[in-house]
């Protein structure tokens, strides 16, 4: 039983290769009436492509959407929302030489052996090229989040050693978008670049960390005992490339705390009950409690590097392998536009099973 | 739309309150031909008992499985297994003055405003003894997985600040179900025991880590791109109550690492390829590559504490509570059951997907 | 990939076996604050209840239902709702001489050779027991259509070749819980009364058609292009044990009509848009269009029969087979009561599952 | 929450207007390793297409499938495969005079009052087209079942009143494919297409019933208690345009049978148990039995005729209408692939589900 769909109302399956004719999705369940504001969703896209970022790979795609079902004068209809972006850029020759290879650290070996058959070009199914499509669908529930006012932000956090010091709720995100690096602190931005710099030299890479929050999320989201709101949020960016951990509110910091340090108490403020701290990250029980919903996704180093690994062809045979073609740095930067998106994907459909229960 | 079912091929539906006639669940899915040892189940349901560790409540409760079907001759018909277990010790009295109390950092308040109605006796649905209905039924998934000789091990490797220092794969865990906290180390035991009796005095509890790792886990369980073996552990691992994060492989620490230091190479070794290293926790690409998946969960320290927290009541009257019953110091020594319960769900429900996919 | 879970928002699982402990369903998703009227409960369930008429076995079942979670003071809390019904008069030694027998037109035969292993005492899983579990069910789901005034009614339209004239529409529908078979027609009740007991004396059983309405059901029901409306009736109407056919509106009848005399024309009255006719049953497109819904279900004769059938055992010897025990004649009288819950279930999740295209 | 997937593990997800730019749909849960024998494709599409029939419309589409995923190599390899079929003559002026009508016993008036959004031309998303996606993953469901020789023939077996006389087990299906109305038997085929002639004078349109028979279908497809064989047989033809009545073996004739007339005895031959008689058609318990499978579906005439109707505008204005353009006099002859196509998908996502419970 495949695995490419996500969500239970609001539902996207992807499909597509890195190197095939396109990747794409399908929206199911998108609500009618939605106003597909094409400004937005190419400016979202746009945060996730290619050459963005210093961190980045120069793959050159306009990543353009085609919506191919389900839209009728810029508005949906509330049948099945299909879009396509086609694949522009790819040079499937800078790949045949991997055709035997199993890159460390890479699906080639899962994927080889798990289907028998293997779309080697550019990764195949398993390229990050995939993310696309991601950051398509997210956009537009982004869209229906807007009509609630619920506003997400994602953020570098953290590369190599580099860390932002600031609580998030202590950082300016006025001008983030400005950032090659989506990193919110300045110096922190500097710090981060110079690094990626040297590891670039070094033909290397190097992993970090995202932050999210979410501010605005109405009370109700989330499906005890499993679909808690955390449990769909931790699947979500635990399916995003790279990404090696989740945790949100103190997440593992708290198994260092006691319960009077991190309990948050309630009080009364101008007649209506609040609280008083957010240790928990706006999710109490499994459901969304109010406050900021924020949380942390760790990112591995980029597998692909230009540095000599000594691994073994699909044969066993011993090789020396230097993995040219273009290949981000970081997965973090461009990570940014799909932790949003993901969890632009999640909060909507939280939001339509909220609409069952009453 | 609910969500108190896990899993999509071995689908288990929990359901019951903590103080209702009796908790249990439905596995809809499990394969026929499955001999039930009862042994071996009583067994894992005694690991997650009540009162059974220092760390624990005093709740008794025999914790006796009653199955009601799909079983003939001790052995699964493919039909669906129902099975309950009892609420025998609990005394509702305990929480007649929690009925109108939003206890910090309980799902109380997001229960009472999400659904308007809540049975407040002992947490109602939102209380950890929801927990043994998962772990009966990954006792029942773990009978499947001993077929294919996959061995799950969870146990607790932080509690508060004390942690053990040797990676799991240096500890021996021949006599950890005689440790009173589940944890392999023992200097590390005796700090933690330590540490918990002092907490207790302080009327407070404390957070925690568990570790789990699998062995012999068969290459090929996972379903790219969204039902990545990662991707549905983090969700199993982070709807168990008090759980904050997740991490695999190198998790949160490989945010700092260059591809050089992390990637897995490949060397043949016997004619065989094979990995020399294990950064990647036993998965690539979202799909299992035949090593050792391992993993970490972050709990939380118990919301509820003796200690006086100054709160409010549901109306908003600001009040000084204590919380009185019986209550855990440490999530983490009961978790590290259910923790090994989620896995052999996931892993059980993945061994399934797999078979459809060729 | 088992297939005992009905529904998508208002997920229905049931459980149990004909000589096991019980039978009983979870139903995860029915909405708080439910008011469970035990009396109407009650009285769908007798309805249903073997020896409730001439038609029927012998068994003695109470089919008290026992909530064991999800309800609190009465009402539901949003959280799944589990209900067990004992199984009290169960003479299991009836069936030993069956044990090795697969009884002509049975599931014993697949059930068998599907899963390796078959609990053959009365039917196990394949009992028409196992519709208890839906009446229980449907009557919750009945209690939440009443909130939107919707009204289910089936009753028997034919048994054998006696056949109901009439148009539902015509029929009067005030005692048809006092006809010992469900039948408005005083005179054809009669006559299949008549036609029974000759059956019975014959040692032999009849097939028969019932036909269901439901009035005022909201416009809007119906998911295209694959849930629509009479898709999912469809299904739930072949899921019954027993059933052999579905049709809505004109079905079978309409494949013999031409457009201009199938097609219902629109017209204004009191400035509303209505229809003129409903040949359509009530849906359009898929899509509930707010006239009465209505459909027949086909019914095969009962397979178990006194009279002698030449039939083969196990290991393939030919024997007389003379099914003893208690027996129904015709499935359609006890089956009004299974069609009008499943009915229940398919529109209740279709209100749901409405609730979130808006 | 919207409905336009289909099947559970072998997933189809169907998206496109009438006259949008494509039709298409993504297949998740295809096996890898299946050889798109392209050839075969076409020749299906072939079948279903506008125009190849005299009781069908002039709408030319050349109806080519692009594969944009999921195929490497003329073979699939295990992640979704999507595909495309353009919209080439779609003349959406034919429609601008129905902008503001609700055709009688068409989608149109239940969509805008569901949706509050229509895309009117050609019928939007509940125009027939959508069948042709429908169509191009039956050819690969069909591939799929090649591999266990199953196979499928649908064919017209009544159009209005005429109907063929014979039991599809004395019809001679080879030259099918050459008969205009996929009528096996010649006279009836004439006969049918005289009808036609006359119906298509008098501007109106008839119905009829396609009959469906599946051989060499291994035991065990099915899966008791909700989702029988016999029960998403039923949703999968309900759910095609314009169906209105579903029957299996005896169907809506077994209601006036005795059991001993309908049960179908198990005999010894050739050492193997057999049956003697396939009453039940081919399906026990929900379960195939081996057996050949076969069942009736009832289609209603076509909606849009060209005879004048008295309805009324989407304002409640009375007016004439007589609906000009393309459009098929009987829905059965281009239903017949579509039956086809719909079993395919029936029997390739239970072939797979049965896997799981081995």
């Amino acid at each position: 039983m495949a695995g490419n769909t996500f969500g239970q109302l609001f539902k996207l399956t992807t499909f597509g290769e890195s190197h095939g004719v396109a990747i794409g999705g399908v929206i199911d369940g998108c609500p009618p009436g939605v106003l597909l504001d094409e400004k937005f969703i190419e400016k979202e896209m746009s945060r996730r492509k290619p050459s963005n970022s210093i961190a980045s790979s120069k793959r050159c795609e306009t990543d353009t959407i085609e919506f191919i079902s389900g839209v009728y004068q810029q508005t949906t209809t509330g049948t099945p929302l299909a879009f396509m972006i086609r694949n522009a850029d790819c040079n499937s020759n800078d790949y045949t030489n991997l055709k035997n290879v199993f890159r460390p650290s890479h699906a080639d070996y899962t994927y080889s052996l798990k289907y028998g058959i293997r779309d080697y070009r550019g990764g195949g199914r398993s390229s990050a090229r995939e993310t696309a499509a991601r950051v398509a669908a997210g956009a537009i529930a982004k869209l229906i989040l807007h009509q609630y006012n619920i506003k997400i932000t994602a953020f570098t956090s953290a590369i190599g050693d580099i860390k932002i010091k600031q609580h998030y709720t202590e950082l300016n995100f006025k001008s983030i978008d400005k950032d090659p690096l989506y990193c919110p602190d300045k110096s922190s931005s500097l710090k981060m670049q110079q690094l990626i710099s040297r590891i670039q030299k070094e033909k290397d890479s190097i992993g970090g960390i995202a932050t999210c929050f979410v501010q605005n999320c109405p009370l109700g989201l989330g499906e005890p005992v499993f679909d808690k709101l955390q449990a769909d949020l931790a699947k979500a960016m635990l399916s995003i490339p790279a990404a090696k951990g989740f945790e949100y509110g103190e997440g593992f910091y708290s198994s260092q705390l006691k319960g009077s340090e991190n309990n948050d108490l309630f009080e009364k403020k101008n007649k209506k009950i609040i609280l008083s701290t957010n240790h928990s990250g706006g999710i109490q029980g499994g459901i969304s409690n109010g406050e900021d919903i924020y949380f942390n996704v760790a990112f591995k180093p980029i597998a692909s590097i230009g540095k000599t690994q000594k691994t073994v062809d699909v044969d066993g045979n011993a090789i020396s392998l230097s993995i040219k073609g273009r290949h981000d740095i970081c997965a973090v930067p461009r990570a940014v536009p799909v932790v949003e998106a993901m969890t632009a994907l999640v909060l909507t459909d939280h939001l339509l099973r909220y609409k069952t229960c009453k």
